[in-house]
């Protein structure tokens, strides 16, 4: 049948039920690879996985013996070099935002570079500070350092606290590292996929507001300490408030004239990228020019702006550990290690689409926690990589980690020969470099309303994710976005559509029964669908909407019928009805309807399937009872379950269903379950579903499947050769039932006519 | 076609895309409510609405004037009696959970009933002390309480600490409250659904092995103070087994003995549950008759056991109030909200579905909140409802909460005038009653292998809710547990089971075509199901599953294509190539296969689509190209998406899914997309989705409908009259080529021979 037919659907073929299906068309016996096959093959040794894992763990001896020196040499020469000047004044301007002195910035710029030159997997990322890091670890810095000074800032000695900042940032960052290491070597860096973007645009935004307020205290110079997360960002804010008239005015004006030249050359830059053989270097320019205008002015003396100052120059030794510090800042070395590795990454990963490379995600975790454990060990502060500089590299020709080898180089000559050139450059002017650099990040602001048009539940994640963050601060803030980012996906399937489907056009098309016209709905049969996974957070709700649709409850049904049949054996019993083999006759009128209390064992019974054994007859609930017995009538005989967007369900939902359905079958509704996926039955088999109740063969292939099945059951039904047991069963017979939910067609029994 | 023709399915109607069947089959405009109107209806006002609400805020105003005493008068005060002596014991049990003198556990019995009364709307709890939340309310008063007396336990006056203890416990219970009437005023009720089956089980199992390690203090005697979360439960046992030597003798053998003669009725009130007419009120005999031994044989004074001691006669004044406690529980207060009320509400439910009646979780929240505030007013402790109690009121006959005041009414008798009758009680005796009260929790074990062979997951969130709990305390064990919850939701649809799927047995039906032998797969047709919904956790191994499906990646295709073009064109250009109307021809031969590197943004332009208009021909990828151009063969042209089981997407979803999409289209890949939900459309309409290459044509009712369209296109695209635009073209033409994906027969066009 899959030869068209012109534009014709065409089909026939037999009415499937999984089952039948499964008997027709045989099985391939496929064998599963069990937990210990994997293990296997995971232990396994031979010498070329020996030589891969080589080649995996340090990814310079695969690519630098093929180096093509002579076509690529000059031009990572000339991005190393280019990286290198941006490096130099990203490390000065990043450190202020760890709150340490800027020369540590330079060391940040350089050892991570050295070792992610070996073990590095992206050939294009400039390895290095990265403003969102650097204001993490200042958290930190600034909960375990600062503290110690608040209050008396001049009597403590300034170059002690210096250190023991220098001692805080460099133990976070190497526990950072620590983190990084174990993720990669533990082969679990795909967690990083649970930040989403939505999540990464928000926080990345709330953390352009933490930078650009810790700058406020560069640009206006004024002391603020002490103030700590939560709420940190108001606290700091107060404190410049209060002390606003001490401003310094030749910061302020500083910073505001770099800051307006930075962002009128990189707005330049933007415009006329395709014209631009490569982007401005504005940052060096007005380095440059307000190192030198500050010096020959000798701005330090004549307006007591804050300046860089001596750099030390040279290499310091390795830095002492805290262990108080390690264990106070376990948390915020994890998010650290997540944002830093997460943003890394993605940038690593748009350069590997574009060039078309791969990259290994727990290599380059390996990558960076080296990195970050050396660069720590060394006084440097967290890294990652950052987007401009990034760009610097590429966009100046930077072909592989040598550019950024390089480009280490250039911050060592600065570490060790010509720092002292920068003496004179203004903190302010760091800090608007600093600010400058946020424009991508603050314009991120947009995404809300596409994110609001697009998928509220992105959106709210934004919007969560940049309001906790700014609030909590970032590594709290992190983990509570990412909590919430978790429960969206929870919230997305709560509440599902539950629909009722029919027939549409006659064929083989359900559609939802309130959006076509010319629908058919099989009398007595209801078509529910439910659209998503069932679980703890969904099942009550799926379970509600199921009794909405098919309009009763029907445990409540199961026990008013278990309730008028001890009532029928009562009178019975008194003598009250008289009983043929077929039906019964009320010899007394006028009965009372005594709804007596019931004690609690005897209301479990009423739980229990209906059992008629006792009687010679079966009763029809929905014909006439006797006027002192009431029981709901039920509509349907048949309730089509569409499972095809069930793509799993917990022991929650399975017990649920499980109840739900033996009720229904309890009180004579088949229930049919269609488009389940592969493994449900072998995995309701494993859990215990099935049982005299509820039977395998209640699934079907596709609702047509068990819709045509329902109604070829009603035909079946009516002729009694087929179904010996039913025999004894005739038209005009009063209260004529059918328990074993096999005769429910209501056409074909003739309304019962009680006689009192 | 819905008229059943024997047992066989037989379908004829035309190929449906979801557009021609909107076409064909007219929609319902419905009218969706919008925010405003849902507010409106929130806000309306009318006499019913009013009377409701006052009826739902004070439910005993719909129950009690219509009690009917005649009949439940007397059970309800059989049921009373026998609650209220159980609420004593265990208020005085519990009382040692929270490390306040036992007298406060009677004010935890007493207050909140009172209160629940009026507000609550089962009919059947017992409102009081519950072991777990007794000791979640200790873990903060042994945090803020205990630690000033660390070290140091006799200096302070005893009376003083025990104060402190009491006013902690106090604040804790009244914030809690305070969340439970938020929670429940704002209708965010539903919040416990979080808590699943088997985190909730594995959560009471560590939350009894919390009480046991806590009740050890008082069965062995011994003096343990200032453990604190995380890990006090091994810090307890620690300093338990320093002191072991210290036991008194005389309470752990008063305890033992207990302990055995509790578990043993314990066990035959429950196998003989059928013919019991009450359970053996086992915890009144031991405490009457330990109370009378204690008492006739001067324990406290020959063995120096420790005994309740005076219990405080009367009521106390309201608690004054600690704000700086009230700061530092906030997190507890919280979890002991959500905890009290998801066990009272699990209890509550059990019975209105036993007894049929309704309950409404936000008033329960509204009650719960209340008690709580009273409670912890008058220096209680926070309550739930316990569930030894709750079926104690149940099984003798309690109808409503009748029952719960008369419990009070004992509870107060006992404050009031006997409460010396209970000085000599040993704490030990109490402490193996709240053991007693435990088995039940600790049976829960046996869950884990069940739950192991029903569904991993749920097993995984049993066994790190347990861990957690145990080993971080149970505030920051449940807060724990629920994150991890949430992940397991994440991680079921993080790795689908992506599968190919082929026709099976030739009609519409389509299975893995890995599980079928006699499968049918039409030649170029790919069907690929995604069976679980699309987001930012699973969107990129969907789509690695997807390339691999389709064994090529379509962007390095469409680069190829592009580079091959540009080397086409080049050597058009300089005459290595030469073209006729239709084909070309290579005049030079040996060419060398330069791969010349493309600047960076060339590179971008590789991935836009083909264009081959300034070639008078187009060109046919899959044919021999020139020896020099090498692209890889797309065996495919069209691909199949189920997404019937895609219940959501997100924003990270539609991008990706857009771009691979569009690089499939770029090279010549039809993508159809079948069994999309309701509203899939509207939605990719609202986030722009379609462009010039991604149409809505695309979508199809079925996998059958979209693949016979295929195959009908494939006909279609034979006969030259239908699509004008190709008469030019004619078999045996060279590099015949078809860019618009609408002629894409392989079989049609004779294999092109290049000429060198």
């Amino acid at each position: 049948m899959v030869e068209p037919v012109g534009n014709q659907y065409v089909v026939a073929r037999p009415v499937y039920s999984e089952n039948s299906f499964g008997d027709q068309h045989k099985k391939v016996h496929r064998y599963h690879k069990t937990f210990s096959d994997h293990l296997r093959v995971y232990f396994s040794c031979s010498p070329q996985k020996a030589k891969n894992i080589a080649t995996t763990l340090l990814p310079i001896t695969s690519w630098l013996p093929a180096y093509p020196f002579k076509e690529w040499l000059l031009s990572d020469f000339v991005s190393g070099i280019s990286t290198g000047l941006v490096a130099v004044l990203q490390g000065l301007a990043f450190a202020l935002l760890v709150y340490v002195p800027p020369g540590y910035g330079l060391y940040a710029a350089f050892y991570p570079v050295i070792v992610y030159f070996f073990f590095g997997t992206s050939r294009h990322i400039s390895v290095g500070p990265f403003p969102v890091l650097s204001i993490m670890v200042g958290e930190v810095v600034s909960k375990l350092a600062d503290n110690e000074n608040d209050g008396n800032s001049t009597s403590v000695n300034e170059t002690l606290l210096d250190n023991r900042k220098v001692q805080v940032a460099a133990t976070v960052t190497l526990l950072a590292g620590i983190f990084q290491l174990l993720l990669g070597a533990l082969q679990i860096g795909f967690i990083i996929i649970y930040l989403s973007q939505s999540l990464i645009s928000g926080f990345t935004t709330a953390a352009a507001i933490h930078v650009v307020v810790s700058q406020l205290k560069f640009i206006f110079q004024l002391p603020v300490n002490g103030c700590k997360e939560p709420l940190s960002i108001f606290c700091t804010l107060e404190k410049i408030g209060r002390q606003i008239t001490n401003t310094n005015i030749a910061d302020l004006v500083t910073a505001l004239i770099i800051l307006v030249i930075v962002f009128v050359v990189k707005e330049i830059n933007e415009r006329y990228k395709a014209k631009l053989p490569v982007p401005i270097p504005i940052e060096l320019f007005v380095t440059v020019i307000a190192t030198g205008v500050s010096y020959a002015c000798n701005f330090k003396d004549k307006f007591n702006v804050a300046v860089i100052g001596e750099l030390k120059k040279g290499f310091e030794a390795p830095v002492e550990l805290d262990m108080e510090v390690f264990q106070s800042c376990v948390g915020d070395a994890f998010s650290i290690a997540i944002v830093g590795f997460a943003v890394a990454y993605s940038v690593a990963k748009v350069y590997s689409i574009k060039y078309d490379y791969p990259i290994n995600g727990n290599q380059e975790l390996i990558a960076f926690g080296l990195s970050n454990i050396f660069g720590g060990a060394f006084r440097g502060f967290a890294i990652s990589t950052s987007l401009s500089r990034s760009g610097v590299q590429e966009s100046t020709g930077g072909k592989t980690q040598i550019a950024g080898l390089l480009s280490a180089v250039i911050v060592m000559i600065v570490i060790l020969a010509i720092g002292f050139l920068l003496e004179p450059l203004q903190k302010s002017v760091l800090a608007a470099l600093a600010l400058g650099n946020l424009k991508g990040m603050l314009m991120q602001f947009k995404e809300i309303g596409i994110l609001w048009k697009k998928d509220k539940y992105d959106c709210m994640t934004w919007v969560v994710t940049f309001l906790s963050t700014v609030i909590l601060g970032l590594a709290i803030g992190l983990a509570a976005s990412i909590g919430f980012e978790l429960l969206t996906i929870v919230f997305r399937t709560q509440f599902p559509k539950c629909t009722l489907l029919a027939n549409v056009g006659k064929s083989n098309i359900y559609k939802n029964r309130k959006d076509y016209i010319d629908i058919y709905e099989p009398e007595g049969v209801k078509i529910f669908r439910c659209p998503a996974p069932l679980f703890f957070a969904n099942i009550d709700f799926v379970k509600e909407k199921l009794i909405a649709a098919v309009g009763f409850n029907p445990l409540r049904v199961l026990r008013k019928r278990n309730k008028a049949l001890r009532k029928i054996r009562k009178m019975l019993k008194k003598g009250e009805l008289q009983m043929t083999s077929k039906s019964f006759i009320c010899t007394v009128t006028g009965l009372e309807d005594s709804d007596e209390e019931l004690d609690n064992n005897k209301i479990e019974e009423l739980d229990q399937p209906t059992n008629m054994a006792d009687l010679p007859f079966q009763i029809d609930w929905n014909a006439d009872l006797p006027a002192n017995i009431r029981v709901p009538r039920v509509d349907i005989h048949s309730l089509i379950m569409d499972f095809s967007a069930v793509s799993f369900f917990d022991v929650s939902a399975l017990r649920i269903l499980k109840e739900t359905f033996k009720d229904f079958v309890r009180v004579d509704v088949d229930v049919y379950i269609v488009g389940a996926h592969d493994g449900f039955l072998d995995k309701l088999e494993r859990c215990a579903f099935f049982d005299e109740e509820l039977k395998p063969s209640m699934f079907f292939l596709t609702i047509h499947d068990a819709v045509l099945h329902v109604l070829v059951e009603k035909d079946v039904a009516c002729s009694p050769t087929s179904k010996p047991m039913k025999q004894e069963l005739g038209t005009g017979d009063h209260f004529i039932i059918n328990t074993n939910g096999e005769l429910r067609n209501r056409e074909h029994v003739i309304p019962a006519v009680t006689k009192f």
